[in-house]
């Protein structure tokens, strides 16, 4: 059994990979909700709608959110009405929107909410969000104190970071299934998310981090970190500003009490080296993901990473 | 100053031929939501928005309900979540949906709603909801007791209709403007819409069949009812299910207590004349609207059968 936790882009594509090599039944995937907000008055769960989307094969590639193909037309009419449209919800997106609001104010909980929408899309793997309890991930800028989605979608993360706090995940619970997941699995991989803004909250939740360190699962984090700098996106400036270092050193130390095994690009093997010598296990491969192909080598890679017994070396550091 | 009731497709295309001739700032619409709905979640007001987008300049002329041009992939993905389809709303049509919805949960009223989106739009004219309360038509019919969409919509008004009634009229108010719009209306025009599904729920609110019969207006209504049968739609099934006739007289007799001119169709001169010797002023004109220049026609000789006095006969047979 493997549990993946993931959020945001990158995330979506190392999902991709997996479920290309992992039959669904055993494939549980725990999605970071901090990012989640209401737009336009309905409840909108950016990475849980990524991660479907993936899971369904409509997550649209050129984007990278989003169903493939959508249109924008609704998008355009509620700009006609002046109302704020810096959030791309397609029409076919809307959809989705529409129904999960629908039944949490029906009285479903996310959970049941998420579970719903991926079986009508015909998804296996279990899809789980963190928690039922509303986290908001909140980036503290100049500019003032943002959600997520205002920090990185409406101004484009532009802004120097303050911090990084969830609000909220002192009160949270994680979502049925999500400590069961991580405890009994055999493998939980951590996607090369951000680790503060799409891991951070998952980790937020109470009781998760406790999980992992307690879990007799191999545990193996992919970094979004590659050469010194993300892969994509404000993993860097998140890490910065939450007092970690811009490296594969700093990924490492975001999960340092739990993390078994760290898999690396390539061009990092001096930095790996240097971990491997500090006492972590660490893999090379290509962390690029700019093809599906990509995307495959690169969960086969995690996969293989938590399936090799320790090295020698590495055997004989851990002494 | 002109006050027009209205509702349904015929009242929008009614609406279109006045917009063209009245200047906006004389012109009160009250608009039936007797038809409103929950669908998807969603607070739709179907008439409310035909008129809307009429005035706005976007109503589909081909469909004659939602807008011009519009797509409906959204629709598509919410058939695709396994969500009931029968109600069309377009991309573009649900940013209407939204808005208002999230509006109204804001706290605002339906008239406050109303007006907002209107005035995005670029309306001048005033458009008022009939009441701020809830006011549902329902027809009861052998398969069950449905809304005016369930039945006109979903099932195509293919059942037979027992009866008709307005839930929650009796404790409904007039909206903020709609009895003062009649008391001091120099015309109040009655389109024509379907009495009783379109205007019934109207003359169903409290207060607003005694500001009628009070008006100091020269109240006009134009008749849906062409040589025996409606125009379209189900205003005959409905007429006489409430008893009265599927004729210009059943029309009649449906506002007699506060009608003052009746405009027919031409090809009803026959009927007309019984009106008339009954004691009811009747205009008659081509009252069929096909084209936007048949609209614009029986607009002015709706306006133009208010303005005229009465003839010789009709004020000798009033005596």
């Amino acid at each position: 059994m493997i549990t993946v936790l993931t959020g945001g882009t990158g995330g979506a594509k190392f999902v991709d990979g997996l479920r290309q090599i992992v039959p669904p039944e055993e494939l549980t995937i725990i999605v970071n909700t901090g990012d989640d907000m209401l737009w336009w008055g309905l409840y909108v769960s950016p990475d849980v709608d990524s991660v479907t989307y993936m899971m369904a094969g409509r997550l649209s590639q050129e984007r990278g959110w989003g169903v493939k193909g959508d249109t924008f037309f609704a998008l355009r009419a509620m700009g006609q009405l002046g109302q704020p449209i810096w959030f791309h919800a397609g029409d076919r997106d809307l959809a989705t929107h529409i129904l999960r609001s629908k039944l949490l104010s029906d009285g479903k909980t996310l959970s049941e909410v998420t579970a719903e929408i991926a079986a009508k899309l015909g998804i296996k793997a279990r899809i789980l969000p963190m928690s039922n309890s509303r986290v908001e991930t909140r980036v503290l800028t100049p500019v003032g104190d943002l959600s997520f989605e205002e920090y990185f979608v409406q101004r484009w993360y532009q802004d120097p970071v303050e911090s990084v706090r969830f609000a909220g995940a002192s009160d949270a619970e994680p979502a049925p299934g999500v400590i069961e997941a991580i405890r009994t699995a055999d493998i939980v991989l951590l996607a090369p998310s951000n680790p503060v803004s799409s891991i951070g909250p998952i980790l937020a939740v109470p009781g998760i981090r406790a999980a992992l360190r307690e879990s007799r699962a191999r545990i193996v984090a992919v970094s979004p970190i590659v050469g010194g700098a993300a892969v994509s996106g404000p993993a860097g400036a998140l890490l910065a500003a939450q007092g970690f270092a811009v490296s594969i050193g700093g990924v490492a130390d975001f999960y340092r009490d739990f993390l078994d095994v760290l898999v690396v690009d390539s061009r990092d093997f001096q930095a790996a080296e240097e971990l491997r010598k500090a006492g972590l296990r660490v893999s090379c491969a290509p962390a690029i993901m700019r093809t599906v192909e990509d995307r495959v080598a690169l969960a086969k890679a995690a996969l293989a990473a938590a399936m090799q017994p320790p090295t020698m070396e590495a055997a004989a550091e851990n002494l």
